[in-house]
């Protein structure tokens, strides 16, 4: 299961609104087919290590991080192509609360015949599935907020200087995040003023990310779309109205590069699941321009709380990733980068 | 030498204006004594090790971590001491910069007949004695700040609530440093709004380390002095005519606390070797009151800039040091905690 998991983290970011899932067939004590969800959510992870398995898959188990699905979508559903391959038994991580499938895959397998252990490794794949999960269960995306600052907290000079203040290593990691989630979001503050790129360079990326500019107003003048860049949308509404449609629109996992603006209207409502901190080496001083824009607080104990999952040096530069304090055990438990 | 540098370390904070000194005593393989510089800086480490060993100095080799001194101050020198008791060789890691010393403290030994070899573990021990080199070659401390802030490098609510950002784990090691340091300093505005008590607690510190308040002005209304703190000096001028000052008065080794005004002097003046930053998960806010002042920078290639030494989890905390970069490579090795 911990392999398939690993599987699995191959689809983060480029299956939306699919869940990123993993499959390992393994037959007399060998490994006979591997798969994860491909690029754009077909084929399933299943269907893919069915298909490296061939005759193999008969009297196989499969290891899957997510109940095969039972409804017949684009494809047949996953639990039938498993049956009809001979697989005798299935071991899964996690029933899919996706109505359509709802314990129904495992059921449909059990009919069958086949032996079905549910909920191995099922915390590993919350975590792994925190983008999917949010969106069906919370009805918003998985957000995670970056902030690449200087110690002292300010993303540029007074005059806007910004680059760089992070060194190679550090972006690198950041290009790696925008790989694993579904869009990218900036304010319009950002957009008008930086006109960021917001792709994914230099990894192989299969597909780019949505690029999301959050905005009360309409944006003139946007750059136009091309195959470098993922799809540019607008979305208008205070916080809770861009989150809704995002995940109406299929988002999953969303990742938040600023501005000072957005970042405190995220902190705010309430809407950062994870944060990514990157503290450069060097100090802007109080004319800086702040990482994080005015919260309105009115005392230090209705603060926005984190807590810290883990830290590392990139090159010059200190990465530390924090995850949100909440009172849902079940909530916090969705944390997977 | 390892084992004398780390027996060394216990006198930081409390010898000023002495150096820490470490020394072991090594008869047929054996451990005969160990010594350290006690507080207040007598007697030496050599003079303990010596007084530990008794008879079985005779033929031993003494480990010490910096040269031995050859003057007669208030103590007899402990050059002549080791070739008292009948030492054969000294293996010493560090040259003794003081003009008293200079090398005369090797040259007894050699006249007496002593093997002595220099120089071994010496960056280990420029490290350790950063305070005391700072002070006899450039005429001022070395210098640590710290910042504890929220992520967003705030240090307190726009009304100034900031007790307390940061946790338990994180305030005990601030006062670990303070126990490693020879004062601990904080401008006028601090001293003034906080009254910060600025003493060692809970590590039973053998002296507390003197407070200093940096002030442009005199300040009323001091605390008084006690037991549980140590001397208060109020200490006038611009940055440079400060560290002058406690330079002459002994201090080696400055801990300097905040607020943000004095922050940014100091990382202004170029006064700041190393940096000690606690981040706590939670945000602030862009009207939270900043962890530096403003700094006046033209260009982000003139901020002052650090390189990351180590960063770790302090609880919920996260405790990242760094270390100035400097043109020159000899200054940047003198950097103990």
């Amino acid at each position: 299961m911990a392999h398939a998991l690993r599987l699995a983290r191959r689809g983060l970011g480029n299956v939306w609104p699919n869940p990123a899932v993993g499959c390992v067939l393994v037959a007399q004590g060998e490994v006979v087919g591997r798969g994860w969800t491909q690029p754009g959510g077909r084929p399933h992870a299943e269907a893919m290590a069915l298909a490296q398995a061939g005759p193999r898959a008969r009297g196989a188990t499969a290891y899957v991080t997510l109940e095969p699905c039972a409804h017949h979508g684009r494809t047949p559903p996953c639990a039938e192509a498993l049956i009809a391959a001979g697989v005798r038994r299935v071991v899964s991580a996690l029933t899919d609360p996706d109505p359509r499938v709802a314990g129904r895959g495992h059921a449909m397998l059990r009919a069958a015949g086949c032996e079905v252990r549910e909920g191995v490794l099922q915390a590993a794949a919350c975590e792994l599935q925190a983008g999917f999960l949010s969106r069906l269960t919370r009805g918003r995306p998985f957000v995670t907020l970056k902030l690449a600052s200087s110690f002292d907290g300010r993303i540029a000079t007074a005059r806007g200087e910004s680059q760089w203040i992070t060194g190679p290593p550090a972006r690198r990691h950041v290009h790696l995040l925008r790989l694993m989630h579904d869009a990218i979001m900036v304010g319009g503050g950002t957009a008008r003023a930086d006109r960021p790129s917001l792709n994914v360079r230099g990894l192989g990326a299969p597909l780019q990310p949505v690029r999301v500019i959050a905005s009360r107003r309409p944006l003139p003048d946007l750059p136009a779309e091309d195959a470098a860049h993922g799809p540019l949308w607008q979305v208008e509404g205070d916080i809770s109205d861009i989150m809704r449609e995002l995940a109406r629109r299929g988002i999953t996992r969303l990742f938040c590069e600023g501005g000072g603006q957005l970042a405190a209207g995220m902190l705010g409502a309430g809407a950062v699941d994870q944060l990514v901190g990157y503290t450069a080496g060097l100090a802007l001083g109080a004319e800086g321009r702040p990482a994080i824009g005015p919260l309105g607080l009115e005392r230090l104990a209705s603060a926005p709380r984190f807590r810290l999952v883990e830290s590392r040096r990139l090159g010059d530069d200190l990465m530390h990733r924090w995850r949100r304090v909440t009172d849902d055990p079940a909530q916090d438990r969705h944390s997977q980068l």
